[in-house]
C-alpha cells in the first residue's frame, strides 16, 4: 500500500475537485490510500455525499482537520512561521512523521517549495530542490526543471537539476536513458551568459566521467526545443522555467480563444465549426495540460507533487497518480545513491 | 526622404528574401531609399530580374558591395575583429557615416549587438541597447524587451529598457501612454529574485517622480500576462525574453503541426478541413509573425532593427517598414532627451 497526504483546501478549485479527484484515484488504484487533510467538516461532508456506504473506499480514506489555510498572497516565510495548522503544512507534516510516503498540493508554489525544504529537507550532497513537470513535445513528452521552486541557480545546481531530472525520466516516467539539454538563447558552444556556461563546462565533465550511463547530455537548447522531441529533458534555473511554462500556457490560452472566436464569427464558420468538431478535440486533447499535471519536487527525502493551481479533478487525479509511481519506483533512494556514488 | 541600409546577405533565406523584400518596400513608401548591402553580382543580377526599367524603383536603390557574410556560428568577437568587409558590418557602417539613417539586418542576433554596440555606440546615459518586438494580445500587440541582445542585466538597465520600451510603443506603435510590466514568477509584491525587486523599486520610484507621464508602471507581470492585453509593452533580462519567445515559437509550431496532422488524419477529417479551411486561415492570419517582425535595437545613436532569421519577404517588408518608422518619428532624439532631462 502506498499513502499520500492531499492537501484538499489547495488550487484555485480547493476540496470541490480535489475531494473527487481522490476518489477517482482510489478507485484507478486499488493500492492507495489517501490522507485528506483540510477543513473536516467540509471533507466529511464531501465524503457523506460522494462515497456513502463504499466501503472498499472508505477503508483507504483518513481525514485529518487543518484549521488554516494557505492563500497566494502569503509569502512563503509567513507561512512557515504562521501556519503551522494549514492544510499544506499538514500534509507534508505527515511525511516528515512517516503516516505518508508523499503529500500533493495544488497551492501556494513558494509556500510549498518553502516548507518542503524547511520540514523535509534536501537529501545529502542536493543544495535545491527544483519542480519538474511535462510538457507535450511533438514526439511525446518533454520534462523542464526547475519550474520555479528557486528563484536563481548557481551552476552546480543546475548540474544537479540535470542528474535529478533525467532520474525523474527514468523512473516516473520510464524513458531509458533520458537525453538532457541545457537550456539558453543559442545552440552554439560561446552563447548565453556566466551561468550555462559553466553549468555547460561541468555537465560535459560529467559526460565524460564514470555516472555517464544515467543520461545522455545533449548540450545546448532554445526554447523551441522543448516542443522538438530531440531531448527528454530540459534544464534551467527556476526564473526562466517559471517564465517559459506560463508563457506557453498564456499562448496557448490565446490560440484557443482565437478559435473559438473565429469559429463563431458567422453562420459559415459555425457551420465549420460542427464539422471541424471532432478533428479539434482530438488536438486539444492531445495538448491537454490535465494530462500532464504534476510537478515533482526532486532532491527532497520525501516526494512532494505539485499540482497546477487550476487543476480540476482529472489534473489532480494525475498529479496523484505521478506521486505514487514516484513512491513506488523508489525515485527518492535513487536520487540519494546518484550523489552519494 | 529615408534612407536604409538592407543587410541582403542575412537571415535563412539571405537575397532571394531579402531583395524582394527591398522591392514591396519601395512600392509602398515613395519617401524611402534603400542601400543593398552585399555581394554585388548577386544583387545586380536579382535587380535586372525584378526591377528591369523600372526606374521610379531603381533610383531609389544602392548597391554596397560586401565580399564576407557572418553567419550563424561566428561569434560576436569574431564577426567585429575579423569580418569588416561583411554585409552588415558595412550596413551598420553606412548608418555610422551618416549616409544611411536606419540599418535592418536579419543575421546574428549576438553579432548584431556587437557590432551595433561596438559602431554605433548607445546613448549617452544607457547602459545597454535591448531588442524590443511585439507578440499577437488578446487585444492588438505586446512589446515585449530585452529579447536577448543582452545575456545578463542590471536593474538600472531593467529600468532603462521600461523607459526606451514605452518610448518605442508610443513613437514606432502610436501608443499614447503605454503601460509597462516587470516579468517575474508571480504578480505579488514580494515575489521575485534581487534583480527583478530592484528594478521594481526603481520603476515605484520613477512612478511617483517627475517625469511619470511617458508611461504608466503597473508592476509585475508573468508569462501568460504577454498575452492578455492588459500591459503594452514587458520587460524582462535578454536571457529570459529571448527563451520566453523562442518558447513561444516551438508552441505556436507544435500546434499547427498537430492541427495540419488531426486535419489530414482520415478522408471525415479532410472534409472539415475543406470547410474549416477560411476560419483557420483567419485565426493564423491574426496571429501571423510576419507581421510581428522587426525588433527594434533601442538605446543607440542610431536605428537598428533585427529581423527575425526566418523572415520572408513580406516579414522583411515589415521589419523595413519598423526601420523608417522609427526614423520618421525621431525615436532616436525621443530616447537621448528622456535620458537627457
Amino acid at each position: 500500500m502506498i499513502t499520500i497526504a492531499l492537501d484538499v483546501m489547495s488550487g484555485d478549485l480547493g476540496a470541490g475537485e480535489c475531494i473527487p479527484a481522490a476518489l477517482l484515484s482510489l478507485r484507478a488504484n486499488p493500492q492507495l490510500q489517501l490522507q485528506l487533510v483540510g477543513d473536516e467538516s467540509t471533507i466529511r461532508a464531501a465524503l457523506a455525499q460522494q462515497v456513502g456506504r463504499d466501503s472498499s473506499l472508505s477503508q483507504r480514506i483518513a481525514v485529518i482537520h487543518a484549521s488554516e489555510i494557505i492563500t497566494m498572497d502569503d509569502s512563503p516565510r509567513e507561512a512557515i512561521r504562521r501556519k503551522k495548522q494549514s492544510s499544506m503544512r499538514l500534509a507534508i507534516d505527515q511525511v516528515h512523521a512517516g503516516s505518508a510516503q508523499a503529500a500533493v498540493s495544488a497551492g501556494n508554489t513558494g509556500a510549498l517549495t518553502a516548507i518542503a525544504h524547511f520540514v523535509l529537507k534536501c537529501l545529502p550532497e542536493v543544495e535545491r530542490a527544483p519542480i519538474m513537470s511535462a510538457v507535450p513535445n511533438v514526439k511525446g513528452m518533454t520534462h523542464v526543471l526547475d519550474l520555479g521552486a528557486n528563484v536563481r541557480a548557481t551552476a552546480l545546481q543546475l548540474e544537479q537539476f540535470a542528474i535529478m531530472g533525467a532520474i525523474v525520466a527514468r523512473d516516473v516516467h520510464g524513458i531509458a536513458r533520458p537525453r538532457v539539454g541545457l537550456l539558453n538563447i543559442g545552440e552554439e558552444e560561446q552563447k548565453g551568459n556566466d551561468l550555462v556556461q559553466e553549468a555547460h563546462a561541468r555537465l560535459l565533465a560529467w559526460r565524460e566521467g564514470a555516472r555517464r550511463e544515467t543520461f545522455d547530455y545533449y548540450g545546448f537548447v532554445e526554447g523551441h526545443d522543448i516542443f522538438g522531441g530531440e531531448v527528454d529533458v530540459v534544464v534551467t534555473d527556476g526564473f526562466t522555467g517559471n517564465v517559459a511554462l506560463k508563457t506557453m500556457e498564456g499562448l496557448a490560452g490565446l490560440i484557443s480563444s482565437r478559435l473559438r472566436q473565429e469559429f463563431t464569427a458567422d453562420l459559415p464558420s459555425k457551420l465549420a465549426a460542427l464539422m471541424a468538431r471532432p478533428v479539434l478535440k482530438r488536438v486539444s486533447q492531445s495538448l491537454d495540460p490535465r494530462r500532464y499535471n504534476g510537478a515533482v519536487m526532486v532532491g527532497l527525502r520525501q516526494v512532494v507533487v505539485k499540482s497546477h493551481g487550476g487543476a480540476d479533478r482529472v489534473a489532480m487525479s494525475e498529479a496523484i497518480r505521478i506521486a505514487s509511481t514516484a513512491v513506488s519506483s523508489q525515485l527518492v533512494r535513487h536520487v540519494e545513491s546518484a550523489f552519494r556514488s
